[in-house]
């Protein structure tokens, strides 16, 4: 199992951001993901929306403490990684973390409390240069391999060389 | 040489995300990033001053016609990757990419014109499902495997376990 910990979001500044966080996080296999920050019903509702019509059993949901979240999931013996520009490469470390099976993957926005640094078991880099965090959860997620069928959709996609096609 | 082409681009929505689209480039080893849609200094600035702080000799500009800059890449003998939803897994399509020198990678926004579709050598997915532009960008960039170092850097973080290490 795959739980994402997206802390610290913030009303209207970081919406189409995490929102990708939640649509990537779902798209390439995890199963859960935990806001923290300002709470926001409408991206907890639009990540919800797309898995009806998009098929999985996807979940979202917010807290209020990132904390207790973190707790929550070391005491479930998940093993928690923190995505950070000032971690290890991911390279050299994504060999060990596929071998964990319930995993927490920890992404952050512009500043991070020093105790995720120290809560989680590894903090990891995807490069050690500013960039994204959606980009290195999609890096990370997509390196774990753990993509699975989306079941109960209501509209799926048929792959095309050029266009749109759909199958409902 | 990867040149990235972001088209559609709306001020104040996407800036974010636009912004994110060129630091993930620059992170994971493109060489530019052309902006088509409203035009928006404020990103290509916040580009470049990454570029001068962090190194390398990343490129970012604005263009007011994507026709215009396919026609151009094309011209220049570069293959043409548009990334959507709609398109082939990544997964089959990577290979044959990976053999091609120089590639311009297109990313939309909601909604891209039918003849980006038409213009494009090849339309990838990375998983038909909707999620996120950056993810898309930062899953084929990363498979390509052209990182490259970070020239002329003022501050360079030194990877580390825990906590926050800088080299200036």
């Amino acid at each position: 199992m795959i739980v994402i910990l997206r802390i610290g979001h913030r009303l209207r500044r970081d919406e189409r951001i995490s929102t990708h966080c939640g649509l990537v996080s779902r798209a390439l296999g995890a199963d859960k993901i935990i806001y923290t920050g300002e709470r926001d019903e409408q991206i907890i509702e639009s990540i919800k929306k797309i898995t009806k019509k998009w098929g999985s059993g996807f979940k979202a949901g917010y807290s209020e403490s990132w904390k207790n979240v973190i707790k929550e999931y070391k005491k479930k013996k998940f093993f928690v990684v923190h995505l950070t520009m000032y971690g290890l490469p991911y390279e050299k470390e994504i060999k060990k973390i596929k071998q964990k099976r319930n995993l927490m993957i920890i992404i952050g926005g512009e500043k991070v409390p020093w105790e995720v640094y120290e809560a989680a078991d590894k903090n990891i880099a995807v490069t050690n240069q500013p960039h994204s965090e959606v980009a290195a959860l999609a890096v990370v997620l997509e390196k774990l391999n753990r993509k699975k069928p989306f079941r109960k959709a209501e509209i799926e996609i048929v792959p095309h060389e050029r266009g749109k096609k759909f199958r409902l």
